[in-house]
């Protein structure tokens, strides 16, 4: 049987880890390294599927827990799937629904089979094991689809990180037997291990051997810092085999999205560009810009003047801060927008930098202009 | 001098009081009868201006009294005025505060220079004459401007609404003296009087012998019911000149707009159709739709099997639904797009309609469809 999705390695940069290539998939092929937008409820904070179309968004996340919670896996498999729910045609990856659950609900109980835990909406009590995860992904139809896994706090001792690292290998194990459509869907093991080495090598084995046509890394911007992130990735990647993709989990900032493609990395998912939207940060190429601030009331100049989005090209700093101020849901829209295109931007130059073998000089100039010396790494 | 704005009657419809006509702004003509969606503080719901342009609207509405208060007049002037500030590019008319100081703004005190009150975003004292009605107008920089006025509730006394409509022909004059773009930005003197007839007649004999470039008719859709309202405009469209057109001022539902065409009425505006799209309410061929109830949760058919919107190409009754229950605000875009598609396409057909000569019998074709027998007129 063929895989459901392919990654096709193209060129390795010279200088670094960073690799150009391209994720085939049942919707659509796009190139690597990309940032996937976050539509955690089947839809992309207030953007329609032909915008993020036109930005370039060859593949979207969406997240099994809220879809599962409302309205419901069967709902969207009725409709024939996510795809035709939301109308669009192009890639879709959806987590495996642990990350919320250990994030957003309540009265959480991990046992071996599986987690129980009262959701966020109206306090019922569920239970989501590997096996109820694939069977909800399976309903839900994404290209891509993850395993369940634990992904425990950055710093947790070494002895409840490895016990944790041991079951999600066990889980990821028992999700593979109940996938019901590998020849349309694949599914992806979640390396774990948080800071520590040999955990870190222990699960990519243990996945590995399970071939998994994709590997996540999981446990990250989790609390640790950018450095302590890198170095986990500078030892993590490598364990990798070079003919899969690898997905960096919950990364979106512009700086750790470099680093991360520096060091190997294909793909990133995070809600930041869209959730720092809706109180009016913009991404810049000059830095974050508040554009609520009482200082843009009368600029009139695009919130980024490198930028040709559709945002830049036609509306100012002082329409956009009004839209904000005023909580009209255009002004949502049109900073997720450029938030959105902002991030797949970078991604397109970093592929042209790794394409140009000049990636490390490339991060040098944009940290730069970005400020990052000036700033607190963390408003980054 | 030019006026700044033209009307043009292109036909009258053999059975009814309706014309087809078009009217020829700075910023584009458009064909009336026509309904302009609202966009009160600069931005029509959700939507952008290439989507207006899209469903048809030659013109849009804003809000003096809103766009005052924030972001201030002068920041919409400096800017280059509301069309560049919101990058629309064809017709604006805005209303002249009134209304709004009446319905929103505390401690009302009204005297015969203007209004003081207090304003209900941070409670400051304000104060509101025809004067700096006209003078936020000129700054805000529409192609059509409202002259202050006075709208008493349907039914005050008789003695009231007299001195009411006196006031406001003398307010109207005041505004007409400081106006000072003529010859770009139209005028319109605005017709109140309530349900009385002689004081309706006195308004606007009043108003006509100013010679305003186009009448309001104010004070209705303001309590009484769908019978009152057409009764008083059977009596004042007549009293208005045929060379001008006429504007029912805040009336949007789907009967209503029929009706008030019958009647002669050109230009319609209401936050009706954005308004109920936030909760999921849809208008349809069949009536009105609450996409939001249970019974949609499985329905993957269109919002409207007879509209061809981007909403009701795209999406279904299920998707809109889960959108709008998860607080997404792409459902409120998809559901204010297909009301305003939906009045924007009722008002072509009444265009057409009027073309054909069969207003009446598209009324009773369209009336039957949409259930209005079965119905509260009330939820028309």
């Amino acid at each position: 049987m063929e895989p459901a999705i392919k990654y096709r390695l193209i060129k390795k940069e010279k200088h670094t880890g960073a690799r150009l290539g391209e994720l085939i998939t049942p919707h659509g092929t796009f190139p690597t390294p990309m940032f996937m937008p976050v539509g955690t409820q089947a839809s992309v904070k207030s953007l329609a599927p032909e915008e993020l179309d036109a930005m370039g968004a060859g593949v979207i996340l969406s997240n099994t827990y809220h879809l599962w919670l409302r309205p419901g896996e069967q709902i969207v498999k009725e409709a024939g799937g996510l795809h035709k729910f939301m109308n669009w045609h192009k890639g879709i990856l959806t987590d495996s629904g642990g990350f919320q659950v250990f994030s957003l609900a309540k009265n959480r109980d991990i046992t071996e089979e599986g987690v129980h835990f009262k959701n966020h909406l109206n306090g019922s009590k569920m239970f989501l094991s590997p096996e109820k995860a694939i069977q909800i992904e399976n309903d839900l139809g994404p290209d891509i689809m993850m395993s369940l896994d634990e992904c425990p706090p950055f710093f947790e001792s070494y002895d409840y990180v490895r016990h944790s690292v041991a079951r999600t290998s066990r889980w990821a194990e028992r999700g593979l037997k109940v996938h019901q459509h590998p020849d349309y869907q694949g599914l992806f093991g979640i390396v774990q291990g948080a800071g520590f080495k040999d955990l870190r090598e222990q699960s990519a084995k243990d996945l590995v051997s399970m071939d998994f046509p994709g590997y996540s890394i999981g446990g990250l911007s989790v609390g640790e810092s950018k450095a302590e992130m890198n170095h986990v990735l500078d030892f993590t990647t490598p364990l990798l085999p070079e003919n899969k993709p690898r997905y960096l989990m919950g990364v979106g900032s512009a700086d750790a999205l470099i680093d991360g493609a520096i060091r190997g990395v294909d793909m990133f998912d995070c809600v930041l560009p869209t959730r720092i939207a809706r109180n009016g940060t913009c991404m810049t190429s000059h830095g974050r810009l508040v554009v609520k601030n009482a200082a843009y009331a009368h600029d009139f100049s695009p919130i980024d003047d490198n930028c040709d989005c559709y945002t830049c090209r036609n509306f100012s700093r002082a329409y956009v801060r009004h839209l904000i101020k005023a909580d009209e849901t255009f002004g949502l829209r049109l900073t997720s927008y450029h938030n959105l295109y902002f991030l797949l931007n970078l991604m397109k130059q970093v592929r042209q930098a790794i394409q140009d073998d000049n990636l490390l000089e490339f991060r040098q100039n944009f940290f730069e202009m970005y400020g990052f010396n000036q700033k607190n790494p963390k408003n980054f």
